[in-house]
This record gives C-alpha cells, structure tokens and sequence, in this order.
C-alpha cells in the first residue's frame, strides 16, 4: 500500500477527450492493457520524453509523429515496452498506428504510440489490432478512471487527480493519470503521464506550460535514479471550453500554468508514495545555496544514497550519513562549518557538526513517521530547491530481484 | 562470506616497519581496536585521502603533520571515525599525537592519526591514552596479520597481500592491509589502506606511485557510491633495503609503481568481495570510448544502478537494465546503434538491439556464476575504463538498516 494512501476519485471528464479501456492480452490476463484516447479536432497537444539514449521505439516515432502532425488519437499499451529490439521496433510501433488510422480514418502521423512494460521483447501487434475494434466501440468522456488502471504495470494503485479551475470567467477541467512506480524501472519502463484539459491553450504556451510543470514535478522526482527508456507525458488542451485562447502573454498563464503544475506534482508525488518498496515519502529541501545546480546536486545525492535510503527504512537518525552524502556531492569549495541539517523541526547539525541541543529521541520522533522533510541549509547564497524520494526497503530488493521470474 | 574467499596468509615483514595491535575498548570488546605503526627514522610516506568535504578530523590532522614533519608513527583506531564534531574532534585527534609522542620523544607532528567507525560520537582519548604504553611495548616487525584484524570494523575477514621483488639486484618486500566493506559507509567510515616497503624511494617518486595506483585500484571500486568521510591510504618506504633509491626518472620506477598498483589492486579486490551483503563480484568494463571519462561515466552508471544491481543478485540475465543505464548516463551523441554488450563472452546486445544469436540459457549460465564480466563496447574511440562492483542483496539493506541499533 503506498504511503499515505488515499484511494482514487471520479476523475473529472475533460470535454473533448474520449478514453477506452480493453483487454488486449498483451502480458496480463484478466485485465484491460490497452488505452485509446480520441482527442477533439483542433487540440493542442504538447509532450515531454525521456533522455534515456536508448528511447524505446514509440518514444522515437510519437516524437516524428508529433513533429509531422496534430494528433487525434494517443494508444497506449501496458505489458511490453517495445525498446531495445532496434528497426522491427520501430516498424511495429508505425504499424500499430497505421491499423488504427486505418479504422479511424485519421492519418498514421495522428496517432502517437506509447508502450510500458518489459524491455527487449516484440510488441505483439495482432493481438493490439485484434483489440482496437472494442477500444475504438468503447469511446467514452467516463473513461478516465479505468484507463489510471490499465496503465498500471507493478504500480499497487492507480494513479489520477482532477481539478476544476475558472480562466476569465469561464469554467475549464484539467485531469491527469499517470503510472510508475520507481522514478523509473527500465525493465518495466516506467513513468507515463497524461493531463488533458479543455481550456483553449495556444500551442506554444501548452508546450512552454507542460516543461515547466514537468521541471518541478516528474523531474523533481526519483526512487532510485535509473532513468527509463520509455517516460512520457502528455498534455493535450481540447479548447472544447471556448475560453478566450490562452497564450505566454495572456493575464492566466500564470494560473493557468500553476494549475497544471499542481496537477503534476500530485501526480508525481503518487508515484513516489507508491514506489517499489516504499515505506516512507521523503521529501530533500537545500536551502540558501548559491545556485539551483548545486542545490538540486546535493539533494540528488542525499536522494540516491543508499546508505540514508536504508537508514529511513530502519527509521534511524543516522545523520551522519546525511552529511556524509553532502560532503560527497562534489560542490566547489563548500564551507562545511554553515552547513546545518533539520529532520523536519529538529535541528540534528548546526554550523557542520552535531548540533548541541540534538537528543537522540527528537531526531527518533520524526524519524519514526512516515513522511520525512531532510532540510539541508548551506549558508552560500539564496538559492533552494526540492526533490522527493522513498526509503530502501528489503521489498525494493526483493522486487527487483524476483521481477522477471 | 566474501566472493571467492581465500583466507589471509602470513604477510611478509617489512624490515624497518614495526606493529602493534591492542585492545583500547573502543567500541568492541573482546578484540583489539588499535594499531600502532612505528616507522624506523628517514622512511618516506605518501599519502591520499578521501575527497569527502565532512573530512573526518583525524584527515585533516594527518594531511597537516604530513605537510610539516617526517611521519615516525601511525596511530589507528577502529570503531570510532572521530568525524562530525567540529572542533572538538580536531583537538581529540591532535590530544592523542601528542600523548604518542611524550611517551615516544618523537614530535607531535610525526604522528598520523586515522579513525573508522561510527560518525558522530567523541573520541574517547583516555582510552587510547591508557592504551598507548601496551602498544609501544607489543611492537614487532611480525604484526601485520593482527593489524590486519585490528582496523576491521563491519568487514568479515581480515584484508593483507604481500610480495617480494628485485630491484636492481636488490630484493625488497611490499605488504599492505586493508579494510573496508562497502566503497564506504559513512557511519563505519571505511576505507583505510596501510602499504609498507623497505625499498629505498625518493619522495616525490613515492607520492607519485601513490597516485597512480590508487587511481587504478581504490579509486576503480564502488559498493553503493557512498564515499566516506574518512577514507586514508598510506605508502610508506622504509629505505631499509639498501636498494640504489628508486626516483621518479629510475628504470625501475615502472617496475616499482606495478608492484605497488597490484598490491593495490588486491586489496581494492578484497574490499569489493567482502562488501556489505555482496554475492557477486563484477567487473563493468567500457570500450572503445572516446575518452577515459566518459568510458568511466558509463562504467559507473551501470556499476551504481540499483536495477542492475538487483538483477545481478537475482542472477538475472535482465540486459535490458544494462542498457538503459548506459543510455542514460549521459553522454554526448552517443550513437546507440554501435552498442554491444557482453556478460563474459556471451554478446547479448548488437548494434543496440537484443543480438540475433542470444538465448537466455547462455545470458543465464553466465548470470549463474559469482564472477561476472559485464563488457560495453561504444565503438567510437580507442579508450577503456574499468571498475569493480558487487550486488545489491537483501543483506545489504539488512546491514545497512540494522546497523546502529
């Protein structure tokens, strides 16, 4: 069960977004793998990909397809990755979109694949085109919440916020799902997110809107720093609302943007409170360094030690891990006597030793929680930057030891 | 037990190196936590420490009586890091120095203080004080074995090499202990090195034969990434020999800087094989790379990743987790489509793709072994790097999470 988990809403219908869910027998049985979402005429749709060099296949062609067209149709299958099989990847992620162009009458271009699940096996194409007819019958504005499950690969619960917001008096819906369940498992490549609304976003803002959402949220996030081949997410503005178009000028970007950021973020923190093993959601904040590359460097370094990874397992106060993952981060002449270190409200290392004040039992008390803050000030300059993060458990190991037997 | 254990043999004696080890009660009882190492006049010693800013105090007051004086004595404790206390740890580390030299009539500063163990907590100086007398009467040029016990901490065996050489005509003798279980864990703060020979070099040669070898050995291996506060490695040459001095311009310097670098490279073995919960020892070798460092980026992002380490665990021959980590490790227009990747001879990726003649029995009977031989070819240059890791185990975090209580 994730950590501070609540159970997933209705998700609000997005006008002009249909959804359906079916079962496609692509690695699971007895359970929908396959999701198709049919988006208005006219949508704008921006997305953000993985840096992986070795993308998966339908990473590679929904980037062409992209580039080339405006997109009408999103198919996305769970079970299989298609990555690390070369050319016939690539050929099997086009002809599942030129299938499904086939039926719809739209153009192969207009169709963006996106595929999740074990790497270096074939997608099985027919049994995706044996499957497209129901999905394309099953169309629904309802189908919101049965897709969150059928993206689901290890994820233990599926994963959607909704929120409704106003943009100059006009009433518009912005709903996300997305799956993962470590910042990413190359083997069951990992993180995909979708956000649609239908508010009326010129396609430039949607896309400048959607990096800068993602920036702060996706990309803020990791369980064990392994990069998937296969991470997508895509944010797709129907206009069906008739708000009037906003742009990077318009007096609601700002909302507009931060709204879709919200929505991100509690996407991306599902992802960690249901990471492989998780017992605890973490949350690393470095302040007053001089800039953001150096704040985010040490807060991915305390975030990736395996040594704090366990010691939250074990809920030990075991500070001096944290500061020797500090230390180790490779910052340029760091003056270690400003560095102090808070568990939550508990200072545990002040001026860069332990702090006079600190019993043992304090640092115990957060420790014990489930939701940690690791507060790390470094006294150089005004910059602070935050990155979220899950414990090392023996179930992480176990996980990814027993995951392809 | 570590990975193709074999126990500690008799380490040679080094003529003009005298030992002892003692029970201080440091942190362990029943076992001894403090070695002496008494250096006969005019041996030159070189050193390197850890890079790690939270710099145990016993570092930075080795690195200062290093920079000052002619070292007579090293003095090491096991148990305690001395590290994170600020001042107060300085002036324990130098309290010590000086209470060695009273009783020896050498100068506080030829004294070289070294601590591992738990972060965090006071040295406790009347112990080692009440000590000192039984060491400087135990000490015999026969103590290498016992020191060899004496620094261990987590390690569960005992780490020495040794070995005899000719240098012009002259024979002299190379032993070296180490101890470390993990590249490091900052609570046991790990990696301590102590080489001695009686070979008669220069010190600017010895300094520099220092250098190399620890780039090639202890600064080639990576447990869990996490570099310790407190990591020292030491070359002493006695000069007792009578060899014509080795100088960096000698014949025989290579053949000098070989012996050491394998000694080295022992040790750096032993570590790796004996680390935390470790049941497979790898060796990730990069390439035909551009260049060292990124032949290195790569090395170390495959050796580092919890995926593929977890995978080496289950004995899984998971390729897939190789190859994401290699794509994502960041380096420039790496064209994925050279890639090729073996687990010993078998090929297991070509062209970036699953190769054609794979089968998983063969990735198998490989993954099945506890030596394994990861091998990437980039084929975009004439470098190669590589570097020595071991498994993630459910020991691993066992230990780690258990540590302290």
């Amino acid at each position: 069960m994730p950590v501070g988990h609540t159970a997933l809403c209705d998700l609000l219908p997005v006008k002009g977004v249909k959804l359906a869910a079916v079962a496609a027998g692509i690695r699971y049985q007895g359970r929908n793998d396959l999701v198709l979402f049919e988006l208005a005429e006219h949508s704008c749709c921006a997305a953000v990909f993985t840096r992986n060099a070795f993308c998966a296949a339908p990473v590679t062609v929904a980037r062409q397809h992209l580039a080339a067209q405006t997109p009408r149709y999103l198919l996305v299958n769970s079970g299989n990755a298609n990555a690390g099989i070369g050319e016939t990847g690539l050929a099997d992620a086009r002809k599942t979109c030129s299938l499904l162009a086939q039926s719809t009458g739209c153009d192969a271009q207009q169709v963006l694949p996106f595929s999740t699940g074990v790497i270096g096996e074939r997608l099985p194409v027919d049994k995706i085109d044996a499957a497209l007819g129901n999905a394309i019958a099953a169309l629904s504005e309802d189908g919101w919440n049965a897709a969150a499950r059928a993206i689901m690969t290890t994820d233990t619960v599926a994963k959607g916020v909704s929120r409704r917001i106003e943009l100059e008096g006009c009433q518009v819906v912005i709903t996300g799902i997305a799956k993962g369940s470590g910042m990413i498992r190359p083997d069951m490549a990992t993180m995909l997110a979708y956000v649609a609304t239908d508010a009326n976003v010129e396609s430039g803002a949607l896309q400048s809107c959607l990096n800068r959402a993602t920036e702060r949220s996706f990309n803020r996030i990791t369980v064990d720093g392994d990069t998937s081949t296969n991470d997508a997410c895509v944010l797709v503005a129907t206009g069906v609302a008739g708000n009037p178009v906003v742009t990077v000028d318009s007096g609601v970007y700002a909302q507009f943007c931060d709204a879709v950021s919200e929505i991100c973020l509690q996407l991306a923190h599902l992802i960690v409170r249901d990471a492989e093993g998780a017992t605890k959601f973490i949350t690393v904040r470095v302040e007053s360094g001089r800039d953001a590359t150096e704040c985010l460097q040490i807060a991915y370094t305390v975030a990736h030690s395996p040594l704090v990874k366990t010691a939250l397992f074990a809920s030990d106060p075991n500070w001096g891990r944290i500061l020797a993952a500090i230390g180790r981060a490779g910052i340029p002449d760091l003056d270690v006597s400003r560095v102090h270190i808070y568990l939550d409200e508990v200072c545990i290392v002040r001026d860069g030793g332990r702090a006079a004040e600190y019993r043992e039992q304090d640092g115990q008390r957060v420790m014990d929680k489930d939701e940690i803050l690791i507060r790390i000030l470094l006294g150089r300059g005004g910059a602070a930057e935050t990155v979220w993060t899950c414990d090392l458990s023996h179930e992480y190991v176990r996980i990814n030891a027993e995951y392809r037997s």
